[in-house]
């Protein structure tokens, strides 16, 4: 079984090392192999022209949860880059706290494919995600 | 015909509202009714630990610009949401001046589907972006 | 509480209504409010070149099952029109029998969001599907 | 410069070769490196409950017009299989024949990504289509 601890220290060192994903203020919050939560406050920076949150803050967190998912799924020494991004905006977000739950659907040798729900503070489903990965080996 | 300066000025003025859009520092090139062209100077922050630029840059560039295209194919008094946003991820970007170019490919009575290509500043495709946007005029 | 079966009698008319449908062999084996259960026994016509189960077969059962799906979600006297069709390929299909899982995710006044796994006899997922249907009151 | 017929007779006969592509009536029209033209002639049983054409006939037409430009854009030798497959529809379609034009808009060593117009008899488009393809060489 796959210890989580080191996994979440991994991601976590992963997402502190980014820039982009720092200044959006993306935290990890649980991450087991094959699912990573993220959460983030949704600054009034972060909100559109009519207030609410803007949907490339959902996509972001999305994507990010996806990718991070798929990275506890391969074998280390893997790379993996990102093919398509899909997302489904379901319901208009407030401001507040934001989570989202990135899980791996299938891994194969040469593509990966993940998916994540994108919620808010009362767990209500403001966006649907889905990914499609490139995945190699060191030595491909 | 529809005179392109006003479409331009309303565009810009819509970006300078938004902090999202300012604080990646997006800018309105060109605009005509249904084809809108922004673009951006990608900074050392908007790259991600592999020294590329980051995808979620890509896909706001697209996203942004189907918007405004959007914008600009529909009647005065209709609002318009992202339904649903694809991003095809064809080719690494590295940092320096990307363009987004937005069109209109179909603007119905309640649904308008849009794509966009953006480009690094040599012209190379690195992303396709399609988005589906609910229509709805005020008296609905 | 809705009783069931007077949704599956509704679907299982409306495949045999369908000379498309009825020529691929799909049947209506479960349903209740927000969700439908296909099943179709894949014939040696519906293999690719490569002797598996065609795309277009695990694309069209993914898309029937969300479409009936969402038809058990709307209000009677309400139409939906499919806007926009996702299908990720997983797994190569092999001939026999498939089983298709369709569920609402969100019926919006306007705008409907369906998902489906396209299974295996074994359960073994081959293909996601999702969904985007516009909603449409008779009065609208 | 590639010579256009043996394209064009390599892809008539892998049509030929698939009964579900057969069965359906589909025809290659033209056919270049990078960019195949297919006809179809709908019939009755293509249609829906609405007297439409079915969606999953827009949806076929353009995934094999695109998956055949693939084909004519990779290396002999070279196998591609879809990973997904997007679709929207932007005009209902009456009876008659329908073209479908699909073009490669990236091959990469490992990815290709393709897409299509899907078009009636005086040339209205009524879906856009667009395909991700893993690909791979003999000795992969």
């Amino acid at each position: 079984m796959t210890d989580p601890e080191p996994i979440l220290d991994e991601l976590r060192e992963r997402l502190r090392d980014s820039t982009f994903h720092r200044s959006m203020g993306i935290e990890v919050i649980d991450a087991v192999a094959g699912e990573v939560t993220l959460a983030v406050d949704v600054t009034a920076d972060q909100r559109n022209l009519q207030g609410l949150v803007h949907g490339g803050v959902l996509a972001t967190l999305g994507d990010t949860a996806m990718g991070l998912a798929v990275r506890t799924a391969v074998e280390p020494g893997t790379s993996h880059v990102t093919i398509e991004l899909g997302v489904h905006f379901l319901r208009p977000g407030q401001p507040g706290r934001l989570a989202a739950v990135g899980r791996v659907i299938r891994v194969g040798r040469r593509v990966a494919f993940a998916e994540a729900d994108v919620l808010d503070a009362d767990g209500v489903l403001l966006a649907r995600t889905s990914g499609t990965y490139a995945v190699a080996r060191a030595d491909d």
